[in-house]
């Protein structure tokens, strides 16, 4: 696509950039100064003009970056511009919270369906969107054009059930079991590892008080 | 404390080791050569002994390293030796979620209590956790020694429920609301934003599918 290639720290940088875009938008800002958007972003104004730059040709120079324009090719970057399936693997907490986000939606990320191996959950719904048996995963995947499968289940199960999702064609997994999946190069998986994230909160206050005690 | 300053990016990668290595322990191994552990992690063994050198003095040439001593050292890094008492703000879906991981708390995480705006959810108990008004919250933190908050509820109370926590003295705020809580250097926030971890995954979507229509 004649692109140059974006880094992995600029990619990750840009759902953020889209958050704030979305905001300024919905607050009616058209146009939005490097230096502006630094204040509001607490990151530093050329780092906003190296980041962006690497889509070219959005800012101009004493005019600002065009808002919408800038959070519309954002949304096509991160592939926000297509409507993809998903089901949630895990009606407990976890998978309902995931189900109970509205606004996964008007991303372009339809909950079609949830899935749990307690038969007691069956056809409970959460938000319109209907808990289903786990034997009834392969056919519904494969009838209803599903690409994304949230995994809200524990550890113990994980791997089993995302082979599979991987044997019916999935090609997206969210996972958020304890293990990392192992998958073939072709399905992307992004993990969300809650315990990670806490043992990375603890570091910071276990770092931040040594320094301090110096 | 004499050490040297230790990357982000090997911070980011400890909690991974840590759990490894947590179930090499389980499954009663004692020993491990960077081959092996590189093997199980898919991450080359010249990356894993790049990172653990940085602690100095685990690994020994031809021994392998001691996996318990590496996990309690990391652990220490971690700060997991230590305890923390934590709380969860927003009895949702999402905070009864949180409430139920009870391996947060063989990590030093004890959760305490719930707070929740809807008077309806006041003394409900999640795995023994009782949920209090949101009126309990300042008298709640001190009188218990609470160190960590976790921010479950919408990005809508977010921001004034962040400054009271902070108000009372929390100093550490594991946030899962959709926005940024910009507070002081001395507060730590770990951000845990859903729905940005799934556009990352729609990223990955979006640039398998155009690397291979190429």
């Amino acid at each position: 696509m004649g692109e140059k290639e974006i880094s992995k720290a600029v990619i990750k940088r840009l759902p953020r950039y889209y958050r704030y875009l979305g905001e300024l938008m919905d607050s009616g800002v058209e146009r939005i100064s490097s230096g502006e958007l630094s204040k509001r972003m607490h990151v530093t104004a050329s780092q906003i003009r190296q980041d962006l730059n690497n889509f070219g040709g959005f800012g101009q120079q004493g005019y600002g970056y065009n808002v919408q324009y800038l959070y519309e090719e954002i949304g096509k970057i991160l592939g926000l511009d297509k409507r993809h399936n998903m089901i949630i693997i895990g009606a407990g907490n976890l998978g309902q919270a995931i189900a109970n986000y509205e606004n996964f939606e008007t991303r372009g990320f339809i909950t079609k369906a949830m899935f749990d191996k307690n038969p007691e959950l069956s056809g409970m719904k959460v938000r319109g969107i209907e808990v289903h048996g786990m034997d009834e995963l392969e056919d519904y995947i494969v009838s209803n054009d599903i690409h994304i499968a949230a995994l809200a289940i524990p550890k113990a199960g994980a791997i089993v059930v995302a082979q599979r999702l991987v044997n019916c064609g999935i090609k997206a997994i969210w996972n958020f079991a304890h293990t990392d999946l192992n998958l073939p190069k072709d399905v992307m998986v992004e993990n969300v590892h809650l315990s990670e994230s806490l043992m990375r909160l603890s570091y910071k206050i276990n770092s931040y008080e040594q320094e301090h005690r110096k």
